[in-house]
C-alpha cells in the first residue's frame, strides 16, 4: 500500500456567478449572491507531470494535489476511486462503435462512485474537528458516508426517502450508521436534512460540505485521462442527479488541461436521466434554461430520483457548451440495458447506472455518435443493490429434480 | 490498460498421490489412483524479479507465468484480482492486534473472489475450443462463470440448489446464464452437474476443468504478498468450502518461496467454517484424517454450505503442517462479524466472507494469536448478495414525517 504524500493547493472557495472569493473554511453559498462556491485551487504553483503519478495510491488520493484536504494525516481513505475503465468491444460491436469505454464504479469499497465524493468530505470533516456527520441520500451516498464515518469512528446520521431498497438500508445499518427514513421523497429527506443540520449542527456533507464533497467526483474525469493513455475521451456520458457528478466530471478534465496533462477542448459532455424524473432533460429538450422541478419522480432508478435537481442549471450550461445532451430512458429500457451491459460485458449495473447505456443507444439510433469516436459511458453503482427491481424482469430458473431423468428434460 | 505480454510455464498436470505425469490436456484425475491433478509449471525456466511485476496488468493475468493459459488471446480478462489488503487498524485495535490486513475480494467484477478460478478456468475453456460452459455453485462462481462466458460469448449453464439467495439469482440471470435450480442441496447440484458434462459434454468448470480452474484462487497468495511488500504474512484466515481456495492460496505462497520472490516457510494457513456445515472444523477438532460428510447444511453462509468437501481431507494436511487451525463460528456470530467488520473498516462481506473474522475472534479469545504477528482474513465475497439474513438483525430505520416537530424528537 502506498501512503499518500503530496497534498492540496486548494487556495479558496468561489463564487459561481459573481466570481468573489472566501477563504476555504465551512462555507456554502457566496453571502452577495447566493450561488454556489466552487474550491479553486493555486494552478499556477502545481507541478505534476504524467510520470508524478506512477507509484501513488490506487484510489482517488492519487489527485491530492487537486482535492481540498490539507493534511495527509485527514485522509480517511477506504480505497475509494481507481475503478477500471474497461473497453467495451462486444458492446461496442453490437452498436456499431469501435472505441467504447465503461468507467465501472460499481466496484468501489461500498459499491457506487458515491464513495469519492464521501471520502473527501469525511477527511474534511476530520480537519473541521465534526464528531457527527452524515447526509441526504437516494441510498447510494448513505453507504458511502456511513462505512468513511465508520473508519473514522464518528457518529453518522443519514436521511433517506422510506422507500428505498431494503439492500441499501441492510448495508447502511451494517456500517452502524443510524437511519432516518422520511415519508416522502428524496426532495424531502434532503429539506430535513437541512433542518437537522442547523438545528443539531451535523454536517450532513452533500448539504453543509457540498463545495467540498462534489470536488471528489471530478476524479473521474482524472481517472479516465490517465487510463485512455493521458487524453480525454471524445465523448463522456454521465447520469444526472443533482447534476452535480457531470459538472464535477466536466471539471477534472479542465483542471487536467489547465495543468497541461490533456488537452480537453474537445470532449462532449452528455447526460442521462431516467423518464419517471428527467427535469433536466426536459429543459434541455424544450431548449428552456430553467428546471421544471418533478413532484412526484416515478422510476426504478432510485438513485437519480432527485425531481429537483440543484446543479440543474449548470448541467444545462456544460451540455450544450461542449456539444453533447441529455436524454431520458423508461423503466423498460433501463432493465433492458442493465441486461445488455452484462451479457455484453460481464459488468452488473444498477438501474442508475444503466440509464447512460440507454442513452448512449438512443444517440447511436440518432446518428449522433461517430463509430471512430472514443465514447465513455460512466456505470456509477452496483446491480445488487437494485435486484428487486430486476428479479420480474428476468428468466425464470428451470427447476429441477437432481435425477438424470429431470437432467435429460431440459434439452427437450 | 496493460495488455498481457507473458505467457504460462504450465509443464504437465501431476497426480497429487503418486506423482504421475500427465500432459496438460483435458483431464481431472489420475487414471491410476484417482487422486487429483494439478498443474506443475517449469519453476527452474521461470525468471520473474519482484521489478518484472510493476508495469503489469492490474487483474489475476500480472502472474501469467504461474497461469495455466498458454496464449495471451486466449485470455478472458473482465478485471478479477488484484483487490486492495486493506490494513485493519481500527478492528486489530479492538481485538488486540498490531498488524491486521483485510483481502478484500468483495470488489471483484462480480463482487466475489470466484472471479479468479472463473477467469483461468474461460480463458482454459476457450484454449479448449469449448461452446459450452458452466459450474455447479452455491452462486457466487455463478456468477463469475457467466460473466466470464457472456464476455467469451460462449452459452453458460448453472447448476445451483434451489434455495440460494434471490440477488445471486438475479445476478446470473442478467448475464445471460441459465440456470438449474435442483431441488437439493449444492452437493446434489453439483452431482447432477457431473452428469450433465458427461450427457452434453458441456464444459462445466468447478467439474470438467478442476486442476486447471483451481490455479485462478492461488493469486490470492501472489498479491498478499506482493501487497506486503514481497513477503509471506505470519498468519492467514480462509473459508472453507470445497477447501480448494485454501490449497491454492498455500500453493500460491509455496510457488513465491520456489521462485525465491518471498520466504514462505512459516506461514500458518487457518481455516474457517459455519457450524452448520463444518465437517473439515469438525475433523480437526476430533483429530481426524477423515472427513466425515454433512447431509444437510444448515447455515446463513450459503456460499460455503459444502457438506462433502472435495479437498477436506488436503485443507487438514496443509492447515496441521503450518500449524494452522480449522474453526467453526455459528450464524449468529457470522452476523455480528458482518457487522463489526462494516463498523470498524467499512467493509461489508456476505456471510461466507465474515467466517474468518468470527474464527478470528476465538483464536485471539483463545491466546492463539500473537499481537505482532502479520494477520491476513480472506473477505471472499460481498455483503450486498446476503442481505436477506443480515435484515433481521439490524436496527430498524427511525420513521419520520418530514417536519420540524418530527425531527426535534429524534434526540429526545
Amino acid at each position: 500500500m502506498k501512503t499518500i504524500e503530496a497534498m492540496s493547493y486548494c487556495r479558496a472557495l468561489r463564487c459561481r456567478e459573481c466570481g468573489k472569493e472566501y477563504p476555504a473554511k465551512r462555507l456554502t453559498v457566496c453571502d452577495s449572491c447566493f450561488a454556489p462556491l466552487d474550491v479553486v485551487y493555486d494552478y499556477d504553483s502545481i507541478e505534476l507531470s504524467r510520470q508524478s503519478f506512477e507509484s501513488r495510491p490506487r484510489s482517488i488520493w492519487r489527485y491530492s494535489e487537486l482535492l481540498p484536504v490539507k493534511e495527509a494525516r485527514s485522509v480517511v481513505d477506504i480505497g475509494a476511486g481507481y475503478t477500471p475503465l474497461r473497453r467495451a468491444l462486444n458492446l461496442g460491436s453490437q452498436l456499431g462503435l469501435k472505441n467504447l469505454y465503461i468507467k465501472n464504479d460499481s466496484v468501489n469499497p461500498t459499491f457506487s462512485f458515491k464513495d469519492r465524493p464521501a471520502s473527501v468530505a469525511i477527511s474534511k470533516a476530520i480537519e473541521f474537528g465534526d464528531r457527527v456527520v452524515g447526509c441526504a441520500s437516494t441510498g447510494n451516498l448513505a453507504a458511502a458516508v456511513a462505512a468513511h464515518a465508520a473508519k473514522a469512528n464518528l457518529d453518522c446520521y443519514v436521511f433517506a426517502p422510506k422507500d428505498i431498497e431494503r439492500s441499501k438500508i441492510a448495508q447502511v445499518a451494517a456500517y452502524g450508521a443510524k437511519i432516518i427514513a422520511v415519508r416522502g421523497t428524496y426532495d424531502d429527506a434532503n429539506r430535513l436534512a437541512v433542518l437537522a443540520s442547523e438545528i443539531y449542527g451535523w454536517n450532513l456533507v452533500n448539504i453543509t460540505s457540498r463545495p467540498y464533497y462534489v470536488e471528489g467526483s471530478k476524479t473521474i474525469a482524472f481517472e479516465v485521462a490517465e487510463q485512455l493513455g493521458w487524453r480525454a475521451p471524445d465523448h463522456i456520458i454521465i447520469p444526472i442527479a443533482s447534476g452535480a457528478l457531470l459538472c464535477a466530471i466536466h471539471r477534472g478534465f479542465s483542471e487536467f488541461d489547465k495543468l497541461g496533462l490533456i488537452g480537453a477542448a474537445g470532449v462532449k459532455v452528455s447526460g442521462a436521466q431516467a423518464e419517471g424524473c428527467a427535469p433536466v432533460a426536459n429543459a434541455f429538450k424544450s431548449n428552456n434554461e430553467n428546471i421544471i422541478p418533478i413532484e412526484k419522480p416515478k422510476t426504478i432508478a432510485t438513485s437519480i430520483a432527485i425531481g429537483d435537481p440543484g446543479d440543474g442549471f449548470y448541467v444545462l450550461k456544460v451540455v450544450r457548451g461542449t456539444g453533447g445532451v441529455v436524454g431520458s430512458v423508461g423503466d423498460g429500457e433501463i432493465l433492458e440495458s442493465i441486461k445488455l451491459l452484462a451479457k455484453t460485458e460481464g459488468i452488473f449495473t444498477e438501474a442508475a447506472g444503466a440509464v447512460t447505456i440507454g442513452v448512449l443507444r438512443q444517440m447511436v439510433d440518432g446518428g449522433k455518435i461517430d463509430p471512430d469516436e472514443t465514447v465513455v459511458c460512466c456505470v456509477t453503482g452496483n446491480g445488487l443493490k437494485t435486484v428487486e427491481h430486476l428479479a420480474p424482469s428476468i428468466a425464470k430458473p428451470i427447476e429441477l429434480d437432481p435425477t438424470l431423468d429431470a437432467l435429460r428434460s431440459i434439452k427437450g
